[in-house]
């Protein structure tokens, strides 16, 4: 029988499944026995599974980053879920494909198709009324699009996945274009400050299905290498007004809304407060709404939440 | 020559002009002269003033809290504007209509018409899909409508003017029903969260022109006031959903968004969150809008606004 | 041989005992066997517990919720102490009561007899010189003496068993009354404010020999649900005082002392202040007083008490 | 006409009196007119005066540190009330006795008599049960008495006044009893503390009338003084046991509660946290009490308490 | 009599000296009369004076930018010492030069000769043993040096003279090489850091005798702009290696040591965590010196230092 | 096979060596079978390790405090290397010297031999010129030769090894005297402070191959204790200035920095602040150098820091 999807996966489940492999390791238990830990991966999330026999054999069939065909069943020996693995070998094309092998199922992916996403976020460009902001951000979609249509926003916290960094951007298109017609504020300098305001992440984290931070991440911050991205391509326009660019680069600056946040300056535009506050918003509501749908807890409540400090009340509850 | 408003006052003004006088005190100044020190209002702000000739007259002539025909000009003795009173008396309706004088033009004012906003207010709550809260709200707007439509939102912070509460609801029913549909959250409820949120200040605070914080509003707080007006308002309709009525009133304590800021529980749910997050956003925006109309200095950006702990740029700036 | 209390067990531990089963649950071991994780409960703490042998047969013998009869011996794997059963079946109170169980025995309770307890607390209302107040503690102690008898006064922290809440209460009516004595305050004011400040638990928490946030609790907290209590309780009151209800209401709103600490407002009387400072000195002694009883560890210091963030000096010390 | 006390002047004020001169200075007002400031202090308070006619004649007759007596009259030329001076000269004592002057009418003390606290703390210093605190606490009154009867406690915030200290002390001896009582804390222990806590005052202050940091209490500061006059003491007392001096010496270390507020270690004894719990209440309600005591402002609220943040509820309130 | 510089002005001082007039202003007192606000500024300090007779006359003689020379009397009408004046005009070169007017004297400046300074720091770049952070730094000076020349490190804070920035840099370079030495840190790189950590502040602030910030400065910091100067600069240098850029830019992002202090970065590397340090100490070490030589008042300590938040023992004291 | 330093044990480890036994416990595993959990500790670090046969017989063979022979393999069963043990007996120095133990290479010490150091600390306070200064800190070394000689500087954070206090110690005497010749401070002073900013540790702490804390050190803080000494010292001398001894105790009672930080007062003397500002550089920077020292993970930075809050960048990096 076929598992189900690793978020899916209870007490009861047993049968067989392809995953990504993400990390494999030979370790030791407490009685001495040899056993091969590993963490397995799909559309859907993470588990930790174990090859406790033939593990001589089993770790010749496989290595960390190898998509895998896996049997085994679920066990929960004390709080966690994980995986006892009984067979495990590395995917087969020509065998796995008719039974159903895809790569996109093994790599955890934002729920809309990244297709369409990047259309809606060129077509967005392309209404920009202000032509300096249109021509600044097809520029910076041609160049990083590649990584801008594949990034993820973050290494753990929000938008983790393929496609996370432009379904934010999009959510922060499409919020700060009705908040600028509610405040009067410049609807391009808002669009303009979604698309750019995390470009430096592209180069802060390094992905390739699985995330971490660059060597440049950690020493510069996205903010800073954000910003020098937009200087770099305002002064490779000809004639693009100082003043705009000054904006556009206060609105990175200042995007995370106070320096303990790691914004070396603080909003003083009706612009900048805006998108500081939407990106914030749409951070917490993208961990709410994780946090909400992954709970398996009974009750009104979810499991406590350790970065956003509290319980949150289930959509479902009374 | 009629005076400009208060707000367009410079050190060339000299006229006269009608004004609410806000406040009245007899003193006696360093060279032992006693004079009348006065603030005077009209609908764009207020301005202190002095009569220092014929002092024993003029004060017989009106009272705090009195509509008054003021002659005089503008002086700038060291930092502030202040107006030296040539002439001042009690306003003669039958004498000064006339000339000008309205009720309305000496009480700072929101910038749109009540009666607009009232209407629109109304409508948003009929077009409510979710039958108990809009028949909720149409019982609040009903039985505390004389002073929802007036009420200013602060004492000094931001919307502190005739009909600033309602503008601010009015602004939140707007930006709620927009982030409502870009996060799939249940616009009922941000409606009634906007309209509910701060309806504890029509006994926080007590206002007849003048502001100031009731007895009930300072040792129990808008916030509480609020919950118990809306547990009142939902007990008197049969058959009101209780956990429908739990979320409006976690909405209201929680809005400030976190107990630092006078929240005695913190958002559990999508709709708070975002409530409160765009309730910050209009307070702020509010006092950025104010600060940058208000300003008078030269260069691109304001003077310090100590609030926001920075200057801000003008929008007309380089 | 009967098993000592949970708190005075240790390795050498060994014998038979009554608890009361707080959780259950069937689980996997790393090496695949199937065990039942236990809590098992009596008047002096909790303890884990395991069956792992005859599990299936063991599993139909008992639910969480149920008093048991247990035999088994302490061991310690690691750190902490727990006890491995080796027979476990529900109570037959035919066959126990003659050989000693009792429920209460089972269920962690105040040190003082709650019999005692409430009559303290009935014979300081009665001693109130204020009628109002004393006809409206009267009043909600009859309507909630069910649950005030009983209900902990926290889930963890601290008076967290059976009458927790009343020996709160009774001990902050005491300090309260010899500090209003000194400081010339209104001893009915702080008789008032004991009684009512955390009124609200007995709806924030739910209790049935376990303790556990209820819906209400989480969303709207024990400050706002006490004041609301009390709100319609001197409603109830013709003639209630206006001030009086007022002072009252303020009292409980503002006795966590700060914002920080989840108070709307803060103190603004001399008794607030008496209440909110007597509040948390108690709530901190509890703490120190278990913290030092609980101890095991050797030397002149207890060993680190998380929230507090130090070790504590044993009495017994040098 | 004889002079109200400084707390009672208003206005109309006008007459004779005599103060404690506690500063004076000549200057130059704007119009270049010089006039003598001039500060002065009876026992309910201070006042600014000023003398601006016959300067150079006045300036002879008096000095910083006399008592004085003054003619003239009260004027509010903006805020604050002030004594516009006619006559000024040192006092006399055979003249002015007759007429009323006494030096401690000059001074402003604790209300209750210094002859009675001190015989207060006498006796409960002979009350305590434990020999070695008895002898230690009266060798520290034989030797400081002096200044422990005349001591105020702080330089502005509380018990700021001759005397203060004193009655600081033993309000401390007075609730530490009833809350040692009702925790089952070591009484002695309490009184102790309440005794030593503060004794390091003595020598960070400096006070003749008027108080001032010495250049002890600014380098060293009065917690660690206090603890090296305790250290001191006790050495001399030969057996005193060392785990009762340490317990002592932690008590003045700890009483400020936390390391933000100064204390270098913070509370790990049960009499620790009571007296550092009980020290800053008494110090906050003797703000209290005073600030609703000078209060002239009219409504249920006192003016703004800039060290506690907030307004006062009159007890006078409705 | 020629007066002695501001610094040393006191309440007898009279004469005459040369001055740059920093601003200027029209006014009218409490009285009606129109008097001249001026500020003086000359090499040791800023004060304020006023035009009281002639104002007409006066005010066409000179502009707010001007050298002038002053005749007038040092005056204290409350707190703070002013200078009225009794005739003002520009400088006139021919008849000013010969009685001594020096541009220089009038605009405080770095306590050491800059061209002494300004060799220093050439000579301490020519002798870093890496070749790449040689050429990058001597770039920078080739490039920036007229105004790295006499630039103030801050506007107020500390350093806020011309030559301050160059001051503070070579104070960082003397003291970032001891510590160097002492941990076994790469000299060249802190060298490199003393030399760039502030120098956004070249664009941040602008100066022309008078200090202000600018667009760039307000809207994105010194700390951004340092970063951009630099990497420009070290794009310049064909194969300047990218581990090393990498770390210098790090360093200056990192300098404040904290994100609240505006570091978008924190340390993350010896040399980085050494800078931060010493350039925190080099700006209060600067404080302290300025604010105890600039001290008038008696005794032990200084007056109270409002940013520091306490007084200073003088080095004079006992 | 002899085993490599703990320091530099991995999974392939296995032989024998010598150690200091820190710990010892007998305890029941999970499937209920006995072991012995013990601590070993060489001078390069500590181990868990495990006698999981024959464990009677062993128990006899060795206690905790004993130098051990050792015979074992490493092993990692989830996180954490451990050691197994297969024999393990009391050192028998006729046997095992000859076999190269040495009590010394059991114990973590400072990198540098205590002889230099000692000596490098005397010859230091030989220059000193100040001769109370001199005479001073001879005194001190004289009498707390024997501890400040070998005490560690913390329990853990920083220089927690034999010979850190001193190390410590004289980093700060190096660094104080470059940064007293940049600010023209007093060289003598900030040599006194070096040496006994922490002398109150020899007290706070005990000591003897393992550290723990006192019970002085608990409720008195080195800080208090060191100002004891430091005063004790200074009171045997005749005629030792009183404002020079002011100033050391001074700078022992500041030299945290900050309240919150545990220093009862701040900084009011250059001396104080530079000294504050090297002391709390140089255990960063321990800390940093240990965790770059000890991080075994791959990539330009090491495993994140709890106590730094961040990451490291390898010098080896990039």
């Amino acid at each position: 029988m076929r598992l189900p999807r690793i978020a899916e996966l209870d007490e009861s489940s047993s049968g067989w499944g392809f995953y990504l492999c993400a990390r494999k390791e030979r370790r030791t238990d407490r009685a001495g026995a040899e056993f091969l830990a590993v963490v397995l991966q799909d559309v859907s999330g993470q588990i930790s599974a174990k090859v406790v026999h033939d593990v001589d054999a089993f770790q010749r069939e496989f290595d960390a980053g190898d998509f895998v065909r896996v049997e085994g069943r679920a066990n929960r020996p004390y709080q966690k879920l994980e995986l006892l693995i009984e067979k495990i070998r590395r995917v087969d094309e020509a065998a796995d494909r008719p039974e159903g092998f895809k790569e996109e199922d093994c790599i955890p992916c934002a729920p809309r198709p990244i297709e369409d996403m990047w259309q809606e976020l060129r077509s967005r460009v392309e209404r920009a009324r202000n032509p300096w902001i249109r021509q600044l951000l097809t520029g910076i979609l041609d160049r990083h699009g590649e990584r801008l249509r594949i990034w993820p926003a973050a290494l753990t916290v929000h938008h983790a996945y393929r496609g996370g960094l432009l379904e934010h951007v999009l959510k922060l298109a499409e919020t700060g274009e009705a908040l600028a017609a509610a405040y009067g504020a410049d609807a391009d300098l808002l669009l303009a400050g979604a698309v750019l305001h995390d470009l430096g992440k592209i180069d802060e984290l390094s992905y390739d299905g699985v995330t971490s931070y660059s060597l440049h991440g950690n020493l510069l911050g996205h903010i800073t290498i954000g910003v020098m991205l937009v200087r770099e391509a305002a002064s490779a326009i000809d004639g693009f007004p100082a003043g705009l660019r000054l904006r556009l680069e206060h609105m990175i600056l200042s995007h995370h809304g106070e320096r303990e946040l790691g914004s070396p300056v603080e909003p003083m535009t009706a612009e900048a407060f805006i998108l500081s506050s939407l990106d914030s918003l749409d951070a917490t509501l993208h961990q709410v709404r994780r946090h909400v749908e992954d709970d398996r807890s009974e009750g009104d409540f979810t499991a406590y939440h350790p970065r956003l400090g509290r319980v949150l009340l289930k959509p479902s509850g009374r």
